[in-house]
This record gives C-alpha cells, structure tokens and sequence, in this order.
C-alpha cells in the first residue's frame, strides 16, 4: 500500500501491527482519527501512554489494579484457599459475570506457548508455587483454554505441584446448555458420554 | 464491562470510540499493547500525535501529503484540467491502482450528511469552484460512493458548477466484470439494460 505521507504510513503500521487488523481496517482507523480535534487525537494518544505508565497488577494474584492489591483479593467475603488458574483478566470478567464463583484468582499472563516464544519463565507461575508452599491454598481451579498450550500449561503447573498434598481441579467439558445436540463438536461429545453425571445432579 | 482499572477503562473506551471496535475488541487490543516494552507503547502513542502535527494537506486538491503540494499534482505528465472528485485518500488509491486514470484529484474529505451533521461547508468544495471559475478545469468526474449522500453531495455540486459550461461525467455503473449475472442486484442490472454499450465498446 503505497501512502503519500511517512506519517499516516507509520500510524497505520502501528494499528496494523495490532491483532486481527489488517493494513486496510488500520487506514480506515487512522483516517477517522485524523477527522478529530487535537484534543481528542491528544487523549487517545495519552490514552495508550497511560496503560504503560499508570497500571499496576495485584501483588497478590497478578490481575490487573490500579491498587497494590485487586478488588477481589481484598474482598474478605472471598474464599481465599480456593484459587482459579487464569489467563488474563477477560477469563476472570467472564467468570464474575456468571456470579458462580466465590474463590480467588491467580492471573498467569498467558499460556505456555513456544511457538510463541513464550515459556514458563514469562508467566506468573512461580508466586503459585510460592503459595502453595505457604500452606496458603486448598484447591487450585485450572481454567485455561481448552487447546495444546491451555493443556501443556495446567500439565506443567499441575507436576510442580504434584509433591504437595492439595486439590486440583479443573472446569467440566461438556455439550452446551442451550445447544442442539447434533451441532456439538464430537470431542466434546465424546467426553461429555464419557463422563456422563448422575441425573440427579442437573436438580441443582 | 466492569473494569478493575480506571487507566484499562480509558484506553479501551478510546480503541472502543473507533468505527468497528466493540467494548470486547478494545479490550483485546489494549490488553495486546500491554504486553509491550514501554518503548514499543510510546512508538504507538507518538504515532498517534503525529499525524494531527505533522500531516499536510495538498493545497491543490487536499489530498494527504507530507510536502505543500502532493506528488500527483506535481507531476506534469497528469492531466491537470480533468479532475477526478473524491472522497478521501482511499479512493485515489484504489482508482490509481487501475492505472485507468492520467488526471488528477479534488479530495472533499466526505460528503454530505445532515445525519453526521456535516454540510456541504465543512467539506472541501469552495476551493473546487474557484479552480473552475478561473478556467483551470476542462472535465469534473464524479467519483463519490453510489449512496444516497454521495448522490446528494454529486447534486449540489452539480447545481453550483451549472452556470459554467465544463463536462460533468460521472463513473459508469453496470454489472461487475467476472460476476455471474444472477448474482447481481436488480438496480445495477437493470441500469446496466436501460444504458447498455454498443457491442463494439467492449473491444477496446
């Protein structure tokens, strides 16, 4: 794409170097912002600024807080001993959201994935250890996606954590509430036969 | 979408107020931009900036450019009494991809739409008027979006330039090359029957 100026061309790499925005969606946005005040140009750029500057992460499980420790960490009504492993903050929204969980959290930053470049090392896994050792933990929740590096992780935290005597758990597969039976992928279907539930306990 | 940080808040409603970018899909981006190196934010920040700062308009046809006037005004091999209007930069480049096209341009910078609140004043056609009252312009294509405000903005313009005797044309619409003709929508088609081409036209 050949741009008549060195400055639209290097916003729109910027954008376009974002994920699932290509060189096209990426002019479309930074002709848009070029249609504001320099006010408003000046907010969105102080916007991304800010993040880098002004955020800080939850010393306690590594989600994202303006404060030193999260809101959830430092709710006393919370169940502390009870931890769900994570990726990042949007897994932890969509579980709040089904107001099902009265746990913690512990916030990974990603998965293992070295495809990616991105090795244990780079993820929030050993302060896990460490709390686990503490005695601090009862059960540890694994919530990671469902793919290779959501299974190669909870494989490699859950043989760290195999000396020590503690619960492990992790969220049950299964076919969809709501779902047509015959539109269930047959993984899925297949293990949710395979570990079929007493009837009883769809009462609950 | 609760979020545990007023800076996350920010920057997401920023990504969120561009065309296309949901609350979920700001997120994303955001979260993204976070796991860069403070530099590589500040790249993405100052781009921003810069393009309200540092971006020229053409004086002559207010296309974008880096220099006073832009490249295709100041090539002597265009055709400069035959322009081409359009809407924004996008549309030079995908009618200078043709390579169809030896005239130049008059950017408008939109057209008009009393539902976005923009008027035929807040967009580029005064300075298309004057080059016409001096003599300068031989031709004027319309080359605006087939809709009902590109057909509104091709009218107004139209009815201001009807004092002066100048060729108007307007880019032909007819069914696309390569489609298959039941694939095509009924006005298209049948405006292509109503201004059907001697067969001999298509040889060219």
């Amino acid at each position: 794409m050949d741009l008549p100026s060195k400055y639209l061309n290097e916003a729109v790499e910027q954008f376009a170097s974002l994920p699932s925005i290509g060189k096209r969606s990426a002019l479309r946005l930074v002709l848009e912002l070029l249609k504001r005040s320099p006010e408003e140009i000046d907010r969105f750029s102080n916007a991304i600024k800010a993040i880098k500057e002004n955020i800080n992460y939850c010393d306690n499980c590594g989600n994202i807080s303006d404060e030193k420790v999260c809101t959830i960490c430092a709710n006393p009504s919370r169940e502390h001993r009870t931890i769900c492993i994570v990726e990042d903050i949007r897994d932890i929204m969509a579980i709040e959201a089904t107001g099902s969980y009265k746990g913690v959290y512990h916030v990974l930053g990603g998965v293992i994935s070295p495809m990616d470049g991105q090795g244990p090392e780079d993820l929030n896994i050993n302060s896990l250890l460490e709390k686990v050792k503490r005695n601090e933990v009862d059960e540890i929740i694994f919530a990671l996606s469902s793919t290779m590096e959501g299974d190669t992780t909870n494989f490699y935290i859950y043989k760290k954590l195999s000396p020590i005597t503690i619960t492990i758990t992790t969220l049950s597969r299964g076919v969809s509430i709501g779902t047509e039976l015959h539109y269930a992928d047959e993984l899925t279907l297949g293990r949710s036969i395979l570990q079929r539930l007493p009837f009883e306990s769809t009462f609950k």
